[in-house]
């Protein structure tokens, strides 16, 4: 591995930020996670790459995308790993894999952040194993972009599956990580923090989500989010809410349950629009506004779950994801490396960790600092 | 209570099923109940009615609906169950309340099934409480409908909310009980039934759910139902199962999911094609196709959760349910009563209880018989 190894070229004068990329991963190869990373790097001159894969086979590809010419280096790496290896087996024998070594370039500091299409499992593990939990956190968190009312377009869910339970303490680290990243990654000053739960009376749920519910509206002050209390999963693309905190197995449930229902209701359109001859006329002419309605409820837009909790970033992209999933995964990497996010999140956890400390905490993320 | 009662008409021949009604409950007040019992009437010859509330309100509101015309008694009460009403307090102090009277005419034999539109809570507790559990039964269960790729346009799926946990005995249980309901509720003769998981490997997810999905595959034969194993979010509105079992916190979490993106997307919609002249133009033409969607995805379609596991049907509909919504949990009521569901549940769970008995349970509820 690393037989491939060329020097990162650089701009003179302008700030390049890396982005290690596991160009191996993914349903589709890695001809469509190059089309990505071709694409972001046509939209943004600051961005830079390190491709992990099969050195003959990256290197054609990169030569025919324009925008990668000078931006990238290829780090030549045998193998791959598969959707369906088990995480445990991808650790113990993975070493020499791309999204081991895509992983490894975050936590030799030559990459800002990392970006994979392939087996969440797998890459959570390894990126637990490799790049170690912050300082303080005891359950790692997948935080997940979702369609909502909100004037930013988008509502954020965590934990949608890292881990499957979460007790009052790991929801509390959620709440402040949570709020961390809607600060740094979608610009919400102030975040609403919800949690969710089976209804919004107070005596309603599980005994630590009482627990939590007052754990979440005593910190508010020190992770510098506004607590709306317990929302319910109705609330989840709601405008009530910026952030909302649950456990990995609810989380997961909802999110592939929200995901699940919004294609059965774009398939039902569909065929309502093939059923008879009006109307299909009535389909073309509806053509502007149908596509106005996909692209705000585009899956790809959303594409890029968070690894939140780990001393660097990474960023999990849909293994399915097409070129503008991969580009919006890869922009995602970019606006969090850029804020320095990770940074700000150590710095808001050590804080939580040592009470009193709150004058410290309520600058350490803050989007207007550096 | 019980000063307006009259005898109930019935017509020489025809076998009439009597459903009680809380007239009283639900968002919109009893004339829009009263509408809901009325679209039934005009359509089925054989369904009754004993309605429970204020006389005085019901009578002129009968009056004014010719279907109803001998086809309802009315049971004066004065109480109303509130939708804010802690339900502890209401099994206290409701007994003069429509809803308590409702469930009541059913304990005594008087109605076949009992609908509701009022609080979930109140209508649960005293359902458990007023009609006990079926001999067996640890947990009763919500159950409810979802629209589908199936060819009956529905799935269902259980616990959505009666009880926040479940362990392995109770979910076994809810399986049980969702295929019989599937079977005679939806005409569905061998139902798939899966486990709702966070992945459909068998390592993933909580403890009792690797119990859970041993016993289930165990028990189908029992059951009369095929097991497909674990299913994820994205599975509920699929063709791959029929029945989807869950325990009560994570079931309403979803379904509150689900309903919030089709609301959401609805209302996307509705938006897109208000953008521009052209796109209303296009609405317009598109309107045919447009209602047979929102016909495929409408929720008053699906109207009424079932209370599962208890000596009596009791349908919860939609307290913001129309004249439709209600209309619809009716029919489910009548369709439940007259295929004799609860008794054919109990025989089955009975069998559940004596292992070996397994050949008289295969008859138990099948909907050939009776």
């Amino acid at each position: 591995m690393g037989t491939g190894k060329r020097t990162l070229p650089t701009r003179t004068g302008a700030h390049r930020i890396v982005i290690s990329v596991d160009a191996m991963g993914g349903d589709r190869g890695p001809a469509v996670v190059l089309d990505g990373c071709a694409k972001s790097a046509a939209k943004n001159p600051n961005i830079g790459f390190i491709l992990h894969g099969k050195h003959d086979e990256l290197e054609p590809l990169v030569a025919r995308r324009k925008p990668l010419a000078d931006r990238c280096e290829i780090r030549d790496v045998s193998g791959i790993v598969t959707m369906d290896m088990k995480p445990g087996h991808v650790m113990r024998q993975g070493k020499d894999t791309s999204m081991w070594q895509a992983i490894d370039a975050v936590r030799a500091g030559e990459a800002e952040a990392c970006v994979s299409c392939g087996n969440t499992g797998a890459l959570m593990l390894l990126s637990v194993v490799r790049l170690r939990k912050l300082e303080g956190v005891n359950r790692p968190a997948i935080a997940c972009l979702w369609p909502s009312r909100n004037p930013g377009g988008f509502n954020m869910m965590l934990d949608v599956g890292a881990d499957i339970r979460a007790d009052e303490q790991d929801l509390l680290q959620y709440a402040m990580m949570g709020a961390s990243y809607a600060r740094n990654g979608l610009g919400v000053e102030n975040p609403r923090i919800g949690l969710l739960n089976n209804g919004t009376e107070e005596h309603k749920g599980r005994a630590e989500l009482k627990v939590a519910n007052e754990m979440l509206a005593n910190a508010a002050e020190l992770g510098a989010y506004r607590y709306v209390g317990f929302v319910e999963g109705g609330d989840i693309p709601s405008d009530r809410v910026d952030v909302i905190v649950t456990d990995g197995f609810t989380g997961n449930i909802a999110l592939k349950t929200g995901e699940g229902t919004a294609t059965l209701i774009r398939d039902f359109l569909g065929e309502a629009f093939k059923a008879t001859p009006l109307s299909r006329i009535a389909a073309l002419l509806a053509m502007t506004s149908l596509s106005r309605l996909s692209k705000r409820i585009d899956p790809r837009r959303v594409n890029g779950g968070v690894f939140l909790g780990l001393n660097g970033t990474v960023v999990k992209s849909h293994g399915a994801a097409d070129a503008t999933g991969v580009s919006a995964a890869i922009k995602l990497a970019f606006k969090l490396a850029e804020s320095k996010f990770n940074e700000r999140l150590a710095a808001r956890l050590a804080s939580v960790a040592v009470p009193g400390n709150d004058a410290a905490s309520r600058e350490a993320d803050s989007g207007n600092q550096e």
